[in-house]
């Protein structure tokens, strides 16, 4: 309510009533008729926003998580009411869903995850694999950076590499995603970032990084476990890691105890040479005790430990990255792994900022990965079974088709390996000409707790000459390529992708379905928190280029249209 | 704002400063505190409560409906804003998702369309393919049921059946879903929809309608055209439609003309001897001006005309049923056509409650169908470009993947004929056995904008030994199937999935995937448009039998846990 209109309107009602009594009743009515249509001033901006991306999480995905924590029979949320993080924030919030493709000039009807940050980031149409510039290659502000320019701190926490196409569009322009080497050079130097938390330390380091003994000692020296620069991915001698300190101010973290027990305003944290640990093995090293690297909830964590010093507000994205990785390896079992390893940081999130009002957190994705489904099936076709209630009339129980039993939701989770660790079984070199069927079935029952036989794991194994062959192309510049019957066309990752035919394998067991090796433009679910005034506009089908622009709007920002 | 409490405040102000100016200042600041902490009370119940269910249209569906409308170069919404009128609900309104799986003692992971309705119908666990039961058989009341015991209107919209499993969860009680004989003749008896209209009259019909005169010329006595009645499925000779109007007091229609100009206000139409015309002959007839059947957007119309005379308010349920069926096809042209022709019938109830406060509308789906998805791919990969932008540094614009051009909604859109037409061109007595690629070829390229050629019409035909062959079963007891390498344990239909086989020829053409023939678990969307404080529960991560529970409040009904 606006309290200086309320006031004057009962000021007016006083005059008016101690000259003429008679007058008083009505009077006071006509004002209150007014004060009614006085709406109260809804908050309507915030200090700080904190965007969280499932990368890949489209509907199919959070179903997925939502039924494993809600149904699983050993559900590891039995024990705290069933809820997900994220339907805590749907409860205390507002939901909507967001459409994700290139927009503008080069609009096309999927996204790329560089693509879709950029939009997220710019609220401009971006064009594909494009990090940071609008859809003609301009270079367009951030939200992130026109918070740092508006005194806020500000972070990026990833699973993946710091450098990867998801955290980079916030902070980077380049050409294309896959330019990480320049990427990481851009990220250190703008100072636009206090704190990064991620893996990816590969273009980091110099290219000589595996022989060169001095630079192995520097990095020694810095307190670096030899796994985090192991290899390099740079092609020059500079070592990004040490100019980060030395010339841009940054602490720097190695492991989860070093970050840990870091008091720095401006650290950067590499905790993984390339891609940080996978939701199955944080899920084995936890239940140990034996995680050296922070898990994506510590990194949250320790990110609003420090932005939240600023009294100027911050901006924070916090990407779980590897759903997607699983999605593209339509690999199920790993896939919800990893959505509990997001909804743990978005566990975090929820705590810190439940009793707040000065906060706005959108939960959202960039796209869906692999068209999954649980699906009905022709295969186990469900026995008859004898109802009590009056409305059977003496008929069987006997449905037409197997629905899906809940206790497939345990056995994903139970899953011990991904994909791509039974891949390394099969054939640690990765030279699949020489797997054996054998092989394939040794890796898979290895990790799986859905087994196959060996005519399933023939079928893994099968490739096939590139009909769609491009010299020079990243992925098709493969002969060779594991052999796809239906949709091969979505199927673009060459070797990569024998973690599909697993995926087939295992399907009708799983009752799992999957559509494609790639992305889908599935409209993505929308997790709005805060204030009113500002999360109610979420609550609708939006596009991402709109996300982005109430986030700005909400922090006070101004873009361009 | 709560008017009492506030004329209450006001006279105590008055009271006080007339007698001691001093104080007149203080204690309107303090009263000023208390109307403050005064909300506004909301509006929580409403008269009216529409239910619109697009069958099978989960996110994916929604998001297709959305980029044709918003991007398509020839749109057809390109002259009223390029916005759907689902969208013109989710602005004014709220989103959110829903999860639809079986709950209960007899919980799966995957619904279909007969669980789905019950469990919005009853706001209650239902088992697989029941209609109006519990988990364990028992009879519930149904939202329907419960309004019109309160005295108010009721009515049934189908494009479908009215018998089949959507509406018929609606208004009864059978054990399983492929009772429709017993399901029409339940709901002509109940006394319980003052308004049906959909398809379906073959279960309304005596058993032998297509060679008995007398039955024939009774109904050429009511005014049904011959296709209407054309032949039965019932098993006795009962003729539904003459008791429905000499028994049960039902106003009989068989055409948009007869429908029209009706003043019932107790309406059974029964436009098509099964389903209603599909969405691409709809587009056809309207045109050539030629529709003999209503749409489902005047079905709706004429719905609403009809229920809102009852002063006590309503309950409508209208299904877009077809949207479902073209997913089980594999059909992405199909498809859009439906979704079309549902969001004309949700502009008519948006253009009908847009000015109220006393109706909430629900928008959601029972379940999503066939995993679809638009998604990128290495058929005809993107040629190099050049961008004017700064951020290029020199660099071709050159995406790695096929990202699927805009171009594919219009000519998804343009498709003449479903993949059932499809197949009917291919074999007319549907002995597929018989059909040759070229019969194939010939068949697809009659209907579709995009081409096979010989060698993809060939594998279109393909068949194998059924595997899962069952004797006695619906769908099982085919000895010959359509043959699919992957995921053929979720081409269920038999004969049928031939329609998926076209869809698979299609795929890379049409940058679309699709994982399953049959539905998936995917959270469908949720839009509701009311009250604000009838609609803002729906903002959330909820379940079906939730939405039921919340419709049934908002009417004031009550119900059992």
């Amino acid at each position: 309510m606006n309290k200086n209109l309320v006031a004057l309107a009962i000021s007016s009602v006083f005059l008016t009533a101690c000259n003429n009594t008679d007058t008083k009743e009505i009077e006071v009515i006509k004002e209150v008729e007014v004060i009614k249509e006085v709406a109260p001033t809804p908050v309507t901006t915030v200090k700080n926003v904190i965007l969280m991306i499932g990368d890949g999480m489209g509907p199919q995905q959070v179903g997925l998580l939502e039924e494993y924590a809600r149904r699983a029979p050993n559900s590891t949320y039995n024990n705290k009411g069933n809820i997900t993080a994220l339907s805590k924030l749907a409860n205390a919030g507002q939901m909507g869903l967001s459409l994700n493709a290139p927009h503008g000039a080069n609009g096309m009807l999927v996204t790329d995850s560089a693509c879709s940050a950029t939009q997220l980031a710019t609220g401009k149409a971006a064009g594909s694999e494009m990090i940071g510039l609008d859809d003609q290659g301009y270079i367009v502000e951030t939200i992130l950076e026109k918070a740092k320019k508006a005194g806020k701190a500000t972070g990026l926490v990833s699973d993946t590499r710091i450098t990867h196409a998801t955290p980079a569009a916030f902070a980077a322009h380049q050409p294309h995603r896959s330019l990480e080497a320049e990427i990481a050079a851009e990220m250190i130097s703008s100072g636009m970032v206090d704190v990064m938390l991620s893996g990816g330390a590969r273009v980091f380091v110099p290219a000589d990084i595996s022989t060169d003994e001095a630079d192995r000692q520097i990095m020694a020296d810095l307190g670096a476990p030899t796994s985090v620069y192991k290899k390099s991915k740079r092609k020059d001698d500079r070592n990004l890691i040490v100019e980060a300190k030395d010339q841009h101010g940054y602490t720097l973290a190695f492991d989860k105890t070093q970050m840990q027990n870091s008091d720095a305003t401006k650290l950067l944290g590499l905790f993984a040479n390339s891609g940080m640990a996978d939701g199955i093995a944080y899920k084995a090293c936890r239940a140990a005790d034996t995680c050296s690297q922070p898990s994506l909830k510590e990194m949250t964590v320790k990110a609003l430990d420090i932005l939240a010093k600023d009294e100027d507000g911050f901006f924070l994205m916090i990407e779980g990255g590897q759903i997607d990785w699983a999605g593209h390896a339509n690999d199920a079992g790993w896939m919800l792994n990893e959505l509990l390893k997001f909804d743990e940081a978005v566990e975090a999130v929820y705590d810190w900022v439940k009793d707040r009002n000065d906060t706005l957190v959108v939960v959202t994705a960039d796209h869906e990965t692999g068209s999954f489904g649980f699906s009905y099936s022709r295969k186990e076709l469900p026995q008859a079974r004898t109802l009590d209630g009056d409305g059977m009339k003496g008929a069987d129980y006997k449905p037409n088709f197997n629905f899906g039993a809940l206790s497939h939701l345990d056995k994903l989770y139970g899953q011990t390996g991904t994909f791509f660790d039974m891949m390394n079984a099969a054939n640690s070199d990765w030279d699949f000409a020489a797997a054996t069927a054998q092989n394939w079935m040794d890796a898979v029952n290895q990790y799986s707790l859905y087994k196959v036989d060996i005519d399933q794991a023939s079928k893994i194994g099968e490739r096939e000459i590139n009909e769609y062959y491009v010299a020079d192309h990243s992925y098709q510049s493969a002969e060779m390529v594991p052999s796809f019957a239906d949709f091969k066309e979505f199927y673009v990752y060459a070797d990569e992708d024998h973690t599909a035919k697993i995926g087939r394998a295992l399907a009708a067991d799983q009752n799992v379905v999957w559509g494609t090796g790639t992305h889908t433009a599935a409209p993505v679910p929308v997790y709005a928190f805060g204030p009113d005034g500002v999360t109610r506009g979420f609550s609708t089908m939006q596009h991402h280029v709109e996300i982005s622009q109430k986030m700005m709007t909400a922090l006070g920002l101004t873009y361009a249209e």
